[in-house]
């Protein structure tokens, strides 16, 4: 249940105070170049501590290869990568030790299993992405291999949207948005919610350029149901759209079928999948994140004891999360299309021959 | 990739004008009533046909048992259904035979698989959700056992939104609209958008009563990630938001938490689940379809040697999806239920000596 | 639970009285020509009554697709076929419906499941192998696209082993042995212990003809561990040998090892792999089965309310399995390699750059 | 491909003489208080230079656990445990850097994956195992809250049989064996073939004691296949017997029916396994180990540019792997009946509602 994939799978472990957080990345094809700087590189993109836009908490992720490299190229054997929690100091945990903080998984965790991790968030903390890009970043090297990339940015926060879309300039600014002219209004509101101890939602949009026709298993390892299975399973994300999502359901058919020409589809209103299946057009898929749970206002809650408390949260947290979601959205495109990429490969007898013969 | 489930698995086979579809429902718990009539009654809600907002094709939809029961109960081993396809007369399909129908999968599995079943959608046809519902249909009865129902209806068709959510109304209206005060608008949109040969989209609203906290495998097969990677999977489905979703995202973290006391949360934003796990609240779904593609203006489009043409469907096909998609939805919540439910079973060494000891 | 394989996946339904046999064959590559006569002459291989030394049922075994091709040829949509019961009269089971055979499994799915079709051996029953030999005649064909072919054959009955193999010989005779020579021999002790109302055990070679290397994904998935997994899972299997198998481990290494030439190996007492993955030699397997459990003479057992008592089969049952399992055999070898071709597509970067660049 | 298991799944990863190799252990339910010392203590009866009967090689072996565990107690999240390779000394490789060594896997896994990781067997070595040795304690701990427990020991080494089995005996003896009587024989025969820069070859015979009736998920996971997979999959393992394996398979049906009293089973030929299923008595199985083929004498071989060659191992060997097996054979005897304890909770309605109601 800590795996996704098919060929290309991702095991993952580790919880945000214990000693470290990790995955292993199996089915990875052997003599692929493994640029390391990279894969840091990335996640250095998705770690907090950055900008006063994301918690300032300190996280070195220091991510170390202890399998299935030899000489700078996979193998073909599981890629095993570790990141040691260096911030685990003995922090008094009795605040949060006996309660369930509202809109966290403490409750369900607890009543699920038992037993639970109390220090963070244990293993649904957010602090768990990282293994996530980690393995994104493979997935990345494989998929450049193939001339596919991924990109992404803010869509929206706190209702205020992107709408002049440039994915460089989202590689550039602190909150990761798509839109120079909506800058300034979203960071605005991130800023008065942090002052008010309150947090703000907002959406990325995430895109794959150059995708080939034919990757997605139908009927049930669609590429937009697992798109949105894993885009979904991101912490605190509450909705996927595909392509034009909602917007096409209020279109009438005639506006938001694709036509097709010589030179490609007309228009993207589908996202480039089709009876989930890749067209060939770009793949787009816009995630949207609640408001961080974690905010410094008094709520009601209960403890273990099922006694009912008022709680107020302190630390350091991200007022919006939507921001360091931009790379973790794009190490989950990053990978499901990687693991399509080699399923797809058996579809045809003709593929087969090639191979073999 | 034509099964889903781990411990409640389901395997579905057929084309919309071969000999027959079905399925395979594997781990079901042996010692269940299997009440044939309720498996037939909920096809025949999904079946086309039933009003005139719905194709007139004739589906008989007649389903037959071949294995797994016993003396009407499930025995443990795999239950097959198969429903033979009896309106599969030798109708002429030149016109669509070497053409890709803008919007469907023609053009993607002809690249994917070198080859396709051009009579009707073939495997990508919403016929096959037939198997679903059945399949489902043995899912609810085994959540029936567990005090769990499921309910759906209408949201919206045409932008037109139902207020006055009842879902005891959605069960008796031929739209399935969830409000009573707005179907005769989605009635008049459809109506409108068929005279104009078109079609309209719309949403489905799915909710889980009385889930027992604790369903959902995180962090790879969350209750949430997983709902919505089926639902999602529905043909036509662009998008699926959890709880109140998209709404959510707008909100600050201070509205959006679902504060909690002795008496349970005092709202239900997250739709019942908190870190991919179920919460013991109502869980809720929306999912949305877009417009049928199947409509009957002129479109351009390539055929299979790559010639551009224009092209005008012609036959019987559902102006609004969305209404037997609730059906669907229904289906797909209660297998995703099921199989959580069997899958937790083990979550607890507790559990574990209550079975063995 | 009821399938298996990863790429080249089959799920089997079906109790030995109950309506339908059949299975879902699904991952098969697009563009396969379906030969329907080669299957069925399969299917007619195994099925009982064709000789004095196997079962006078009557079954007829006609294998009916209901899904998967077209005009011929797979389309990559998962293929169903059914086998319907004929010989499903509404005999008399009073004298087993109580009770558990010995040997056979009654006793433990009545404990597993608390309830037991008691009709035959319901879902445990040899029938349920013609499902295997059905997906495993597809199997054959894609393998044959390969230039890879299966043979096996009786290897030993009662001890009396067949020395001289000869796989075109056992394609020949009614008990399906690989020697001539021994055939008489072999047929006397099934004839004497079918006199005494008893029967005997015997012992199965296949083999795999022309392999390429590299099939086999170590380290949970290794070839030989599946082909073990696959055989041994074959009704009343006892034993498995890869290769030389137990008399390679009463060898010295120096004896064992297969050395190399740049004309390939010069033994070949490993059976064709090396680390769980074909080394391009001959795959070889010996499956073990043991004597038919169904036999004529009274033997002690209980019934299902814990009463001991003495039992005595009566109908008709084969005397020696292992002649039947020959065909089954043959299945599995096919399905295993099938799915072991398809997953090692993608073990090599230069590989997946031959289908996509 | 590096995972196994369903619900006690594990993944392994790591080459000998890379940085690490470890494993994750996912599902195990919440609760269960892990002995770390039993841990360590299982690891340590695995690893070489315990005695002159196998390599002098020194691998400390210390375990590290990473996640998974709080306050002592598993929490139902992945348990990560990792073993560095201090061994890992820049040895001179170049001798066996460019061949392919007899009767190893370096010749597949060059053709394979086209890149090789030369330094020792890489990921075919033997060493790997210690991270499935560190997985069965888990298990062993999980099955110890059931009262099942699991022993095994030597059967035969160089054709030389254990006859008066003494699981205890084989606790304390350093070749691991069960016959006291037979030790001094077996240990000569090592010692002639270490002499003579040979191996041998030998068996293991594991147990399972106090087994509940019902493990195993019939068809394709029942408990004989999956356990003959777990088994054959250990390196140099060539065969697996269930129960009496072969010896049943000479015997009539008459003689080798278990017979059924109200006191148990007359007797087990089968191995406490009927139709895949558990039967209640004790699991039994045989494993065959080929003998070790890094020998000391010249071989032929080839070298990575398919020149003929001639080879002779130098360095540190096991002359017999059988008896390092032996904690081998019950770590995945363990980690097969862990898997399939947890399966099996979901057989009946019944058990569903003694957790659910």
């Amino acid at each position: 249940m800590n795996s996704f994939g098919i060929k290309f799978k991702v095991t993952t472990f580790g919880e945000s105070h214990g000693k470290a957080i990790g995955c292993v990345v199996d089915g990875v094809p052997a003599g692929l170049e493994l640029d390391l700087e990279f894969i840091q590189n990335e996640l250095d993109r998705r770690k907090p501590g950055q900008s006063s836009f994301t918690t300032q908490r300190k996280e070195s992720d220091i991510v170390e290869i202890l399998s299935g490299i030899f000489e700078g190229k996979t193998t073909g054997t599981p890629i095993a990568m570790v990141i040691y929690n260096k911030d685990q100091k003995s922090k008094d945990y009795s605040n949060i030790k006996d309660i369930f903080r509202p809109g966290h998984a403490d409750f369900t965790y607890w009543h699920k299993y038992g037993i639970r991790d109390y220090r963070g968030g244990g293993r649904s903390s957010a602090r768990e992405t990282a293994a996530r890009v980690a393995a994104g970043a493979i997935a990345k090297l494989l998929l450049k291999e193939l001339n596919i990339t991924i990109k992404a940015g803010i869509l929206e926060i706190d209702s205020i949207k992107s709408k002049n879309i440039d994915f460089d300039y989202a590689l550039k600014n602190e909150i990761k948005t798509l839109d120079k002219d909506a800058q300034q209004a979203q960071i605005e509101a991130i800023k008065k919610a942090k002052k008010e101890h309150d947090s703000v939602g907002g959406a990325v949009l995430v895109k794959a350029f150059n995708v080939p026709i034919g990757l997605g298993e139908p009927l049930y390892y669609k590429l937009d149901a697992i798109l949105a299975s894993n885009l979904l399973g991101i912490n605190a994300a509450k909705a996927v759209e595909i392509g034009d999502g909602i917007k096409s359901c209020k279109l009438r058919g005639s506006q938001n079928n694709d036509q097709i020409t010589k030179d490609g589809f007309l228009s993207n209103h589908s996202g480039g999948i089709l009876g989930g299946i890749s067209n060939g057009d770009t793949i787009s898929a816009t995630v949207w994140f609640k408001p961080t749970p974690s905010i410094f206002k008094e709520q009601k809650s209960l403890n273990i004891d099922k006694e009912e408390i008022t709680y107020k949260l302190e630390g350091r947290h991200d007022p919006c999360v939507a921001i360091r979601g931009v790379v973790v959205c794009e190490a989950m495109m990053a990978l499901t299309l990687a693991d399509m990429a080699l399923l797809n490969m058996s579809s045809k007898l003709e593929y087969i021959k090639k191979i073999y013969n």
